[in-house]
């Protein structure tokens, strides 16, 4: 059972309704189409009261009667499901190469989805082409503006809502500027969410990859740049400064492709096990043609010593990431992502050497999703605070 | 408002009476002696409610009508209050010289306490000694074992609750072996809960000292070992195989003092930075009469340079931890304790390193909590224990 916690309010009849209500339309959202006496049996409610919240919610907007169940013996049973146009979500992408963006709907149906190589330097050109950006996509679905119930923005670095500022913006050159923020929610109105990049991932993970049956894990993202999603109790962690999982500050400075420029910007462990990194530390040994980390893998792969080397090394740093999340938090489960993190071959190697430092071993899984994830994960994102919105309107006659 | 997730049951009367009963409980607890009329106005319950709400507790013998309030304007309230003897909570801490021990009531006011020198060497012959101290602290009390509603033994290693085991107990020899839960069962009663010694050292923190005003922090313990008590969301967490918070696995072997066979069995930081690593570092380095920490941090205190060097590296490797901890989960506030943790000057020194490593700073405090800070943690969880467990006697007519 649910026990309502010390200082909570004591349970009134309007209250009541509202928490039935919104009950009611969870188990909608979850399990949609159901018919009345399906929620009656789901809800433990009466039939009486299921109707009489059906018809509230229903007034609203947010459900509707979407089909009959026949083939069933008894009277063909109305079935009710979410109104999908009750509202829409925006999620963008921003990196250094390539925008992308989608719009869903509120059952969580992709609209329309779009991808475009950014040829903006400066951070304005930038908030410009995400803003046409969302426009075309727009167009596609149909839809204006005014109908987005959220827009959500993935970004690297880490948004702090105590000073509002977005800071470690890593290569994304000029993001941290202070115009940017203001600038964003001039286009894409007040209620903007931006969340990092890699938590946008991990979101992703939570609910269409290996996070799904779980309660905590850590999303590993190792590539361009680093960091970790962390999921405890079901839920994304931001950490009371907006820096949880900027694993790229664990303070390992060992690797031979480390870099004191870089170790200062982003961190060391970014300096020491970036895809960057991959490739002074290959220069550095005398591997040929490394010109990036994906050649240095395929090198290792066609059996060159000293590029297998390399990466050995990579995978080693990886591992010691990975035994510092297991040593402060121990989740369930580590997701490796990101071009290195997903790189064939590349889990065995870091569980290979995992084995030797960690009390525990966790699962441990690579990501199977694809480039589009931050963007899947913005939309989950945006979805959770769409709902929270809407659920949210209905509870307000009851706590006004 | 207090939002039930979907899935919960809907609110139904027999619930919302053993809910009542549980909030008006929790107000109790907290804010006792209290008039009804405080009550109802702190629930937002009628009196008629709050009345037979009382009356049920009252029968249950968890509540006493404890005095009047006289003084004010009106006839003179009567207050309710927690009846103290309604419940009691055994705290133990084992350690490797010490066994230690208290008594609480329900309110919480510890009864009596107890320190002893263990004589034991083997486990078995230590299990005896904690029963025997148990039963001294019984008899000082006055109380029978049948009147204890909760023991909590504080003991080093992690309790993994799905294999029923405890494992990496450090220092504490033959702790681990499979003989000690049953036997330790046996004495105590099949209710026994194992807190690890250094989350029931947050937990004291969390009630007594600087984690009481915060939602998030992490209380690090340095001395002769090394651990974590992890608290997010106000709650202490274990992890998914109950290692959370075992930093001494951090994988860190750069400390002049690591030790390869240490390392092996009680991880790379401990090796590198426990007690005993500051005496090896200090000797390699030449420090004279460096028979234990205390010595080489005093020998530093008084000038030697040689010994101030190692303070230093061991200040940097501590930082490193912490650093690790914000970078995975970004707590509110750093809480340093242990014989290092606690030394005169170690917490500015540890501040300064962190400043160059970490992206954010929290707040990093000293520990003021002394000896018997692991019982103070066992009586806590103790007590919540207890709670929950006379709360879901109130709740189970309702949910049977």
């Amino acid at each position: 059972m649910t026990v309502v916690a010390g200082g909570a309010a004591a349970a009134r009849p309007q209250l009541i309704r509202a928490i039935n209500e919104q009950v009611l339309l969870e188990h909608i959202r979850r399990s949609g189409p159901v018919s009345r006496t399906e929620l009656a049996t789901l809800t433990g409610l009466s039939k009486p009261t299921v109707s009489a919240a059906l018809a509230t919610i229903e007034r609203g907007g947010l459900v509707h009667a979407s089909g009959q169940r026949t083939g069933v013996p008894g009277p063909a049973a109305r079935l009710y499901d979410v109104r999908p146009e009750a509202g829409f979500v925006l999620g963008l992408d921003v990196g250094r190469e390539f925008l992308r963006g989608a719009i869903a709907d509120l059952r969580g149906t992709v609209r329309c989805r779009l991808s475009v190589r950014t040829k903006a330097v400066r951070e304005m050109a930038r908030v410009q082409e995400l803003a046409d950006l969302a426009a075309t996509l727009l167009d596609e679905a149909g839809i204006t503006a005014s109908q987005l119930t959220q827009t959500v923005i993935g970004s690297p670095g880490v948004y702090d809502p105590k000073r509002d500022t977005l800071a470690l913006t890593g290569r994304l050159s000029g993001w941290d500027s202070p115009a940017v923020l203001p600038a964003l929610r001039e286009r894409f109105g007040p209620a903007l969410m931006i969340e990092n990049d890699v938590d946008a991932a991990a979101l992703a993970e939570r609910v269409h990859g290996h996070g799904r049956d779980v309660d905590s894990f850590a999303f590993v993202s190792v590539g361009t740049g680093i960091g970790m999603g962390l999921v405890l109790d079901g839920k994304l962690r931001h950490g009371f400064h907006g820096v949880a999982g900027e694993i790229s500050y664990l303070p390992f400075t060992e690797g031979s492709g480390s870099d004191a420029r870089d170790a200062r910007k982003r961190g060391s462990f970014d300096a020491s096990a970036s895809a960057a990194a991959v490739v002074r530390a290959a220069r550095r040994a005398g591997v040929r043609g490394a010109t990036s980390a994906a050649k240095v893998f395929a090198a290792a792969a066609r059996g060159d010593v000293i590029a297998a080397a390399v990466v050995t090394e990579e995978a080693l740093l990886v591992a010691k990431a990975v035994c510092s999340v297991i040593a402060v938090v121990d989740p369930e489960l580590i997701v490796l992502g990101g071009g290195i993190g997903q790189a064939p071959g590349f889990l065995d190697a870091v569980v290979e050497q995992l084995r030797l430092l960690s009390p525990v071993m966790p699962e441990v899984k690579m990501s199977v999703l694809a480039a589009d994830t931050v963007v899947a994960g913005c939309i989950a994102a945006g979805l959770d605070r769409a709902w929270q919105h809407l659920l949210g309107r209905i509870a307000q006659p009851a706590t006004a």
